[in-house]
């Protein structure tokens, strides 16, 4: 699970460009880079992109543990702390899991920019449960 | 300020088809359609576009008011609570402002499904500054 | 279910004095005098005393409800906004249930001063889960 | 700033028994002993006393730093993710600073019990303003 990935089905993450640098069960590794389709009117990266792109990652790694277990994802909620705008250049963002337990997975996710600024917290919480019949 | 209005310049919010049904000082309502750029690869609404929806929201009638005084809406937090997924139909946004300080205005947005189903509510916290000289 | 009701079992309910004004399904109102042990050292009431006084209301009006069910409320993540500090005379909570589903309630706390300014808002989210046997 | 440290002042803090273990700018733990003034009426430790642990602790750290530099710390919001229930023992906290900006703090708690299970996570956020004149 070491090799980067595809956002295949991940409709907002495939639109703004998000690139998987690594993805494993306790970390994943992302990008994306910074254009209009990911900004404000002010020109500044929109803050919920930050919070997209952190769901899509923590729950891309959830899933690619827990499926196999007979088990999906299902985010419960989805928590960002903004400290430092990002205005051009490239979007990182690192997850690392804090707690894998038998009913929830917890993540946080760090955005930093190009200068390797912290720019984002976010916590993910992501439900972990049986997969619907059929 | 009670006419449908636009997302010029909100990148990712025109990207996902968001659409203004009114905006207030105190209330908006917006909606955006159920379409693959909104969507997991299991085809459920992306949990991290609801976060979007109501930060590009609340920050929009923050600052139909606060750019009048000379002021800019920045975001602090964003906290969302997944309740129900959506599959199919319309996204249907409603922010709600409670709270209105001198520094801080705080929204509560809920999301509904088509059925008036309550499917996610989100807090926005938004620092209100003094906009930068220039 | 609308008589005062006490904290009989509540600990820390009872050490700072919280008193219940009202308890209903989806309202809850209640009242905590600022005395030392509620105060930080700025003699300012402490963040975290707000956080204990909105678990404990919203918590026991859904117990309240969901006990008879053979149900019991557990706590899952309580999120608290501080907007204004308190040092003198009563605090006020009101908790107003936001959602009452099949597996989760959640409570929007608002916790005022004696001027009625809004000082903390609180969002409670509580799983209800069956009673364990025995 | 490495021996351990009182709870002057901290009336809350007091009350419960609070006790630090060690204290640096970067690092906090301590300990409170579960007792009824902890315990919520099913006897589990109650959640809000998790919250109130955690401003405590992250908010004496960081005076302990700021105060010099005639700042103070205001916390602007506490979210704590409950996971597992305290029934006996000790609560064990540890708080590590996430982010020391110009303007805000970020402490990340961790609730552990004797069992060294993790209990409960909460974000503290905390403004660092210049300290009111006098």
């Amino acid at each position: 699970m070491n090799e980067p990935s595809t956002t295949a089905g991940d409709g907002p993450g495939a639109a703004i460009g998000l690139t998987y640098e690594e993805v494993g069960p306790e970390l994943v590794r992302a990008t994306v880079p910074v254009a209009p389709i990911v900004q404000q009117p002010a020109g500044l990266v929109h803050g919920g992109v930050l919070s997209l792109v952190a769901e899509s990652i923590a729950s891309y790694a959830t899933a690619e543990v827990v499926l196999a277990d007979g088990m999906v994802p299902v985010g419960q909620s989805n928590s960002a702390t903004f400290l430092r705008p990002i205005t051009a250049g490239t979007i990182h963002a690192t997850a690392r899991r804090r707690h894998a337990g038998r009913t929830t997975w917890i993540w946080d996710v760090e955005i930093t920019d190009d200068a390797e600024r912290l720019c984002a917290m976010v916590r993910m919480t992501i439900a972990v449960r049986p997969a619907p019949a059929g």
